[in-house]
């Protein structure tokens, strides 16, 4: 029966999200960022600009652009633009040092790399790195020239060789790639997530069938929109039709008074963030509250602490509690706004396009046995990038396996009881430590290197290094800490390092992280 | 790079609509219906129970069975049981007669009959036409037992023979097929439109996205349920998790008192429906309104008259015209509660999974050119079963053309000229006039038939034929119009019938419905 129907595309096609916006609500607010105001219709005129700009450079289907900018207008029309060429975004970690820069500009084989002013210096000193690699600059508009074409006429660039200047696209087929995101995953190697479209709308449905949809919300960013959890809210405002507010850096000053001003509806936000906002809210008034506008409080990024949550519980802050990652899009598991008091301290449920499972040595968990969380669904990653090993070890028969531990209690609602076994989460940033293992172990006196997480009230965690050195070395703790500072983003430089003896190991040969701490000197602890 | 990922199954798979529902939010009200009030737990044990009774009747995969029930809790459980089986509903319209029924039967193969009490009687009179057909009845649980299972125990039924007892189902692929729904379609002969999983869900999720979706929402359906608009309710109600209120009759006091007692979010209705709610609400209070709960009344089912839309913009009712049918699960085209002032009378824009276009000779129609309505996207039927001409010649290249004519304003908003050339709307229900013509056409003194629609203020049109006899007959308009009622469904039959000369043609012989009313005599216009 299936072969007489109608099926010449197996996947599915929809109007570009933007566009399809700019045509429903062209003069609703689509984003507001740094004193500017853009319309969808405007957002769309700026993204169509930009995109005839790039057409003319050669950038087309498929082309891996990275993009090294603040959270700021020529992100979100960038984004936009390479959507509309069926381009590939690949979005660069400011964090991240040029030497683990050029290396996923390496990997990705990207064709070109934009900036805008605020990093050109490290785009000049990342295109030394990688000589053919063609520079682009974006401006920011000013609220005086806002119209401005975004990408500079005095900096022309182009990929070599313009070979035919691409057609815009007004459809999006949910199987193509958005962009290409890099994170370590367990093993420490930076991996390059594929994102499709298909992953965007799905996460935009399912939060909306969570959270509700009003069409007035307004959804406040002031995460870094080069992780998934910022990206995903500029997906959500144009599938939705909803509006944004883009903070550039996290003020806890600025965020609380946009609250308190904008009449902002959802914010997603990590545990430090919200830590700091409720310290600046108390210093206006103890025990201040928000608006009741806003609605939901997206607390993601790791487990959160309790105090915290009986915190804003206690000052009637509705906060949501949400596990997801990079491979999920963001949001995979979230609590229902009405479940966020009786189940305090729980991620949630999975939203309706997620299976969710635990798992013990590959069977199905017991409620309240812990295990991998794996997820399965068409919200998840097809896979890595160029990496069909590590795509086949980390997702089997459609499942995902997350490494993060956590149960199911009898409800079959989620808690998280560790980000990845090894994984230190440190002001809502992700540190691998094998990869800071990695590059002690590239020093020459260091025969052993093991790393883990340390509790720290600020940052949640900060990591710490532990080093057997090899016989006769005579390095110190002092050498190998400025070592790794030449190597590692600055969050992920350890804030201790520990000179010992043999690290402990399984029986086969494993490194035992969590037995990492013991070897502290009594003095230290 | 596609072929490195993991794509086990390229089509898209679902956790179970309703056992998720059932899991998120158990205790919430799932569906309330003549004085019984289900909540989601609920509505899944039923339905369970059900599908394991339906299961030993050697009901699984594939079955397709066909449904005669009323809009009441036997057929929503039935709906949801057949679902966990991956069998297929083959929803019967009450209004049919006998002999039209029993062709569907046929025609779609069912392998068993349902019924419940009410409709036991025809059920009975279809199995003489059928004798093969089995039958089960199901019962109307009461307010006092409304846990009995709902399939008779005295009147036991199996599809012979039963081969194994199918499993139950716990996720939902969305390409499999949910129901076969017959329509008439422009030929006036019935097909049966194949209604997928995924049509469902992109209807909801674009309607959702349209209209806003709320966790305390609550539907009203007072439609057949055995319509596509009566069955997306249902669909949508276990898709976004919300509630829906029943009523098994459209009884304008009933739901009037409904809307302004339960907190009614959102009601479905045709233009005769609100019409007669409206009269019923002027008996209570002269251009009474509604409470604010209601927040959209969603009118389909075809052109609005204009003053009905006016009435209800000086009432502050909610209006949002829309567009849709069977082929599309409904909803294709909404109007955004926004709009629906500026653009009184405009059925509005496509929803987001929905691509729209006006054509005219295969070419897309300038802004305000009218023209057929073509429909495109995943909310769109596959086509109709065991029809593969018919499904080429409806659908080219994705597009179904839907026969219906309209225009696009400047800004893209669609306005419904007819509902196909020659399509009569009464009451909500599509009267096909070939269907009548064949019917005439059958009596060996007619020799030509031709049937077209008058305007009627209480049904919105009614059915009017004309009729060539043969040489030498002298059969009456009587006589005919008694023929037609055994064929034809009551509502079907022309409420009157002129005697005339030859009927009015094309240079190809085909029949100008719309030049049929010239033909009435003087005294009867």
């Amino acid at each position: 029966m299936r072969d007489a129907m109608n099926t010449t595309d197996s996947s599915t096609i929809l109007s570009n999200w933007l566009a399809r916006s700019a045509e429903n609500r062209p003069q609703h607010l689509a984003i507001a960022c740094n004193g500017l105001r853009w319309t969808f219709s405007e957002l769309d005129r700026q993204a169509t600009l930009l995109a005839e700009k790039f057409a003319l450079a050669g950038i087309g289907a498929q082309s891996r652009i990275a993009v090294l900018t603040g959270s700021g207008l020529p992100y979100v029309a960038c984004v936009h633009a390479l959507m509309r060429l069926k381009a590939i975004l690949v979005p660069l970690n400011l964090r991240l040092t040029a030497q683990e820069l050029s290396w996923q500009l390496r990997d990705v084989q990207a064709i070109a790399l934009l900036s805008d002013l605020a990093h050109q210096d490290l785009a000049r000193q990342l295109a030394q790195l990688l000589p053919d690699l063609p520079l682009g600059l974006l401006h920011h508009p000013s609220p005086e020239v806002g119209l401005t074409p975004l990408v500079d006429q005095q900096l022309p660039f182009s990929v070599r060789p313009v070979q035919s200047v691409a057609p815009l696209n007004w459809t999006i087929n949910l199987a193509d790639t958005q962009a290409i995101m890099y994170t370590s995953g367990t093993t420490g190697t930076p991996k390059g997530v594929v994102l499709t479209y298909g992953m965007h709308w799905w996460n935009a449905v399912g939060s909306a069938l969570n959270l509700g949809h009003q069409l007035d919300d307004i959804w406040l960013a002031c995460m870094p929109l080069f992780h998934v959890g910022g990206l995903s809210i500029l997906m959500r405002s144009v599938i939705n039709g909803i509006s944004v507010i883009l903070q550039e850096k996290f003020e806890p000053a600025v965020v609380n008074q946009t609250l308190i001003d904008e009449k902002v509806t959802i914010i997603s936000v990590v545990a430090i963030m919200l830590q700091r906002m409720l310290a600046e809210l108390d210093t206006r008034e103890p025990g201040g509250r928000y608006p009741e506008a806003l609605r939901c409080v997206l607390l993601g990024g790791g487990p959160a602490p309790r105090p915290l949550l009986e915190d804003c519980a206690s000052r009637k802050i509705p906060v949501v509690q949400t596990y997801g990652l990079t491979e999920s899009a963001s949001q995979a598991v979230t609590l229902a706004p009405g479940d966020a008091l009786r189940k305090l301290g729980s991620a949630g449920r999975p939203l309706l396009p997620v299976q969710l499972s635990i798992r013990n040595e590959g069977q199905v968990a017991a409620p309240n046995e812990p295990g991998i969380i794996c997820l399965k669904g068409p919200g998840i990653t097809p896979g890595y990038d160029h990496r069909p090993e590590a795509t086949a070890q980390a997702i089997v028969d459609g499942w995902l396996s997350t490494g993060d531990i956590g149960y199911l209690d009898e409800e079959g609602y989620l808690y998280v009881l560790d980000r990845r076994s090894d994984l230190i989460i440190s002001g809502g940033e992700n540190i691998y430590p094998a990869e800071i293992e990695a590059a002690l172990l590239a020093h020459p006196d260091v025969q052993e290197a093991g790393v883990c997480g340390q509790a720290d009230t600020r940052w949640g965690q900060i990591p710490i290094a532990f080093v057997h050195l090899q016989a006769q070395s005579v390095a110190t703790a002092e050498q190998l800490l400025a070592y790794t500072e030449q190597r590692l983003a600055r969050y992920k430089v350890p804030r201790a390092l520990y000179i010992v003896g043999p690290l402990p190991r399984n029986a086969s040969g494993k490194l035992l992280r969590r037995e990492l701490n013991k070897l502290r000197p009594p003095s230290s602890s």
